[in-house]
């Protein structure tokens, strides 16, 4: 981080650095926790660097499909075979950072495998059947996947229609898909990759259905690669992103597989058809809380980048004159683009403190697990889902907004724009839709409300908020002095607000027609309180953070936290009117504190991106390059299009060259 | 579209269909204008359909860029041999609709021959010149396009970098970039397709900078197609969408064009050096109202096919139980999937109508300008650069939503949601960056408000509520009964005032600050300012316009106006609570009405956009599919992928199978 200021930069981004506030360094170790970590992260860059099968031949926007499929499997058979290089026990630390570098912003052949396919085997297999699978895993002998959604199934696991019959003359399941929509279908690395998966089918036998079940299958044969009889699979085709990845559907014709296929750790089938029910409920839930903390981080990770890319732009590019005859100036000298772009960058360092502290809640969880208390379960897990939701929406808006604020160049693949918002937007979607997921957290909030209501609530401290009486009365006297408990104060008065509107609705419509008709038409206040309850956790956990926070940096991410804080109340400004809780004058009073805040961020808007300590190979944007060098870059950058290769494309004498001839003739 | 409902159709959407309350042809006669105007659109489809050189032999999506070039130059060609198949002169109704179906949302190598540089040529060429270009320009004799934006300058001309200084000894201009930052870029076809090109430069002579000014400039060799000696000319490489086109940069070096290449109807240079400046100045408002009014229908036309894909398959899919054990529901019938849509659907039908009435507009002013009247220029003008802004955001906003709610399938690009999507968001940065332009509409509002102020106001109609004294109270009762001007006055109330509260902001500031400065730091809520005023235009014409229909498609009509402004209100709730204005029971009688409308449109959400008339083949969606059968198309669809083209890929035996190989061997 000593060598952002180089020789040679361009001088406005140089400038900028230069009048920064505080030192960046300081700010990474906050961000990222330890001295440790930010040197780990630059071994683990150099070793990247300096290892020519990790790196791109050409940069991969310039790739064909066929050709970015062939890349991400040459590098993640390198990946793969350096994993001594990092601390593999670390997935949220090390692991994300290496394979980030490596595979940039897309899944690979190999993403199910070692996300769903490992941790299944690992916990779903019998001790018999670890010894044999799991070597093989390790060893990657075979390259599997996870395959549970359907063509025309989803969320809803009980209507998947796969069956797994079993068969007890000859002691095998006969795996069939009765209809299109019985397809397996977006399994990462199914279409062409794999060559096993865990296929999630009903299981049938004795004539009864038992639900879905998980087993091991192979599709492929292991030295030809070629599609076992009775197996249909193959690639779904390009989408919006991920397009290294080969997403792939699955159909079975009758296709027979050995009973010990099916992982037999908790539910068995014996030989004789006898199906025995698992004996302990799966408890899944802690992994999902692991796997959001991972997500959220990854998001904020997007986040941050996107606006680190449109404030380095906005460094650089200069245009339009604020006092006539001064010269053009800066763009990030507008206050429309400073509420384009620092609201965003709030929101980064917002989620990211939340990540960390989902991870450490994890551990706790788990802990506690292991002692039998499953206490904070249910209400983490409601918080983790909604943080799925409202982070990633978020995210994807912010990312366009920084995109946006790039103008015409931001369009460009030369940005990285379009790449971080396929690929950040998809989370919404994945891992739980969101609008699924914030009402499932309302699910939560409901049972919550009620035992407020009757006057048993037990709440562990994310959701004690609902059980107090606050005042009825904003304490917010000037902008300035809005701070801390102050403003949580406000946030809880507005989320308990909704979520008790939210529940008397509900109760309300309960009387006049079937309680799932009433779910039903209460959903959108519902989710708005789910929104809430979220956003205030967000907040709280956000100004918590920074008041941890000493010396030079401190000022700066006050005034992220209270941007992210005095964003939400102003733009939700309706909520806090109500009731008489704020006077519309202590609304403008906040308006007035949040223009004050984007002024005060101006001066530090570069070097705040910078202590995310993101790497040129990182970041993959011409846009947004540490040394603010960007035109001759795009310049380099547009020579390597696929349209360059010749000065003249053979499409000229097919067609433009004879339309334009024959024109000429007719004069 | 009597053939809307057929065998084999999905049944769920067959249902929707025959539920209807009205006759999609009613709907589509109403929102196209004339039967003519639907007979046409039948005739122009059946020969589109009928030509196999205007179809994709692959869909484009499986197709590398250089074959998407090498497509679109084969069917642009194909396309204007055609241009007699309909009313060249009607490029809003007919040469859009010809266009889309033939080159889907793409741009195409002459897209800018036609937009930019053919009405150039009309209209700052000389007569000498027009008689030598024009007929070159007809015949296609040359491919043309119009290089303005470079590198580092887009929307402040002033201060383009590339100049055109004039020899007098030799009677020519030399055409140089004196930079990097220099370089065209952008424009469309520049890339590979053109050989000429209209260059906006920096005119230079007699030792004196003139501004910038238009040359005609050969780029290419017409023969062989290589560049000019001193021209410099190529892609700019891949972007978020309109890939199919070569969008290009261009470098002059000392490029030495003859005098009369200059466009010479307005200014001109003599031979001697001698600069004659233009008698009139320029009205070229008159097209730029135009070429809005173009793309509004164009915006709402995309996210029409975007409400309308995101319906076509929420009505086919079923997932999760409202009634337990009644079955799986179609996802149509979840609150939070209408909300998604339905607003969704309502904003098309709204910038659609709005499109319609800027036309209208445009041929008024067009009118009046031949009288020399140009009273009304100034307030369309505004309004258009609002709309433009607006619209495009909203739309972009919307398309998302709906991809969203279609799940994981709105991902894949089957669904068109990825290819939509681009195509419109770019709407939002080319043709006046969208803060640019609410800056300018704010411009006037300031102008509008002061004359206010001073009581000398002349407004048109479009800003009369300015000059206005409301009511200080909402005559809202019931959500029922709210309906056309109450809400008119309602929206008027919060555009006027959101108008004075930036003007007195602006006016305190420029007591304290030079004025520039002032503008800068109200900016945000001059913004507002332009917005509130637009979405009121939109509102008022909606209403207005929805008035006119009769029969059964008056009442789903209404309920689609309705919802767009309760949509507003609701959503913005603050600004109607502010000053007691609006009570909290007046909002939540309003959000009980939202929630009514949504239940009401349910019923006719098929048919509603059914009567948009859209083919498969303009749709280009497999979940948009007219006959629903969305399943058994993606696997269809699936099966043409790049990758599954082979059974096994050829990086297999390259990467993954030695790797797998060599894992087995150590076990």
């Amino acid at each position: 981080m000593s060598n952002l200021i180089q020789t040679g930069d361009n001088a406005d981004i140089t400038k900028e650095r230069r009048n920064a506030t505080f030192d960046i360094h300081d700010m990474s170790l906050f961000l990222y926790g330890s001295e440790e970590i930010l040197k780990r992260r630059k071994e683990m860059l150099a070793f990247v660097k300096s290892k020519p099968e990790f790196n791109d031949p050409i940069p991969t926007e310039f790739m064909n499909r066929e050709q970015r499929v062939d890349n991400g499997a040459r590098k993640i058979v390198a990946m793969t075979d350096n994993t001594d290089e990092i601390d593999a026990g670390d997935f949220f630390g090390e692991g994300m950072y290496f394979q980030g570098l490596i595979m940039g912003r897309d899944l690979h052949p190999m993403s199910l495998h070692y996300v769903m396919f490992l941790p299944t085997i690992q916990g779903q297999s019998d001790d018999e059947q670890l010894d044999e699978w799991l070597p093989l895993t390790i060893s990657r002998s075979f390259v599997g996947t996870y395959a549970q959604t359907e063509l025309g199934h989803g969320t809803n696991l009980s209507k998947l229609e796969t069956t797994a019959t079993y068969d007890p003359k000859a002691g095998e399941f006969v795996l069939h898909s009765p209809s299109i929509t019985a397809a397996k279908w977006w399994p990462g690395g199914l279409g062409k990759s794999a060559n096993v998966a865990i296929v999630v089918a009903n299981l049938y036998t004795q004539g009864e259905c038992k639900g879905p079940h998980p087993f091991f299958v192979q599709l492929r044969d292991y030295d030809t690669h070629e599609p076992l009889k009775g197996i249909t699979v193959g690639d779904i085709g390009p989408k919006l992103g991920f397009n290294t990845s080969d997403n792939g559907f699955l159909l079975f014709n009758n296709f027979r597989i050995p009973r010990r296929n099916m992982l037999m750790r908790y539910a068995k089938v014996l030989p004789d058809g006898t199906y025995i029910k698992p004996q302990h409920a799966k408890l899944a839930f802690g992994t999902m809380v692991f796997v959001r903390s991972i997500m959220i981080k990854d998001q904020s990770t997007q986040l941050a980048a996107a606006a680190c890319i449109a404030k380095r732009y906005s460094a650089i590019r200069r245009q339009g004159e604020i006092k006539q005859g001064a010269g053009e100036v800066q763009i990030l000298d507008y206050q429309t683009q400073q509420l384009r772009i620092f609201p965003v960058m709030a929101r980064a360092f917002c989620f990211m403190f939340a990540a960390y502290e989902i991870r450490d809640l994890y551990m706790k969880v788990t802990e506690q697990l292991g002692e039998g208390n499953t206490e904070l379960l249910p209400e983490i897990h409601a918080l983790t889902s909604g943080l799925k939701s409202v982070v990633s929406y978020e995210v994807a808006l912010g990312i366009e907004q920084c995109r946006m604020a790039c103008g015409g160049h931001g369009y460009s693949q030369a940005s990285a724009f379009p790449e971080i918002y396929a690929y950040a937007v998809a989370g919404c979607t994945y891992e739980g839709e969101n609008i699924v997921m914030l009402l499932q957290v309302a699910r939560f909030l409901m049972k919550a409300a009620e035992e407020v209501m009757n006057g048993k609530a037990k709440l562990a401290d994310i959701c004690a908020y609902l059980a107090k009486r606050g005042a009825n009365k904003s304490r917010l006297r000037t902008a300035d002095e809005y701070r801390g408990d102050v403003i949580i104060e406000d946030l809880e008065h507005v989320a308990r607000n909704q979520v008790f509107r939210a529940y008397d609705s509900l109760k309300r419509k309960e009387k006049e027609m079937p309680s799932e008709e009433a779910w039903n038409k209460t959903a959108i206040e519902l989710c708005k309180a789910s929104r809430w309850h979220v956003r205030l956790y967000l907040a709280k956990n956000f100004l918590h953070k920074i008041s941890t926070a000493k010396g030079a940096i401190r000022e700066p991410l006050e005034n992220l936290a209270r941007l992210y804080a005095f964003d939400i109340i102003t733009s939700s400004h309706g909520e806090f009117l109500r009731g008489g809780f704020m006077s519309e004058a202590q609304l403008d009073e906040l308006k007035g504190g949040f223009y004050t805040l984007l002024e005060r961020l101006r001066r530090n808007a570069v070097a705040i991106v910078d202590s995310w300590d993101f790497d040129d190979k990182e970041l993959h944007s011409i846009l947004g390059k540490r040394d603010g060098n960007v035109y001759s870059s795009l310049l380099d950058w547009a020579q390597q299009s696929q349209l360059n290769r010749t000065q003249v494309l053979p499409t000229f004498n097919k067609y433009l060259g004879p339309m334009m001839k024959e024109g000429r003739s007719k004069l």
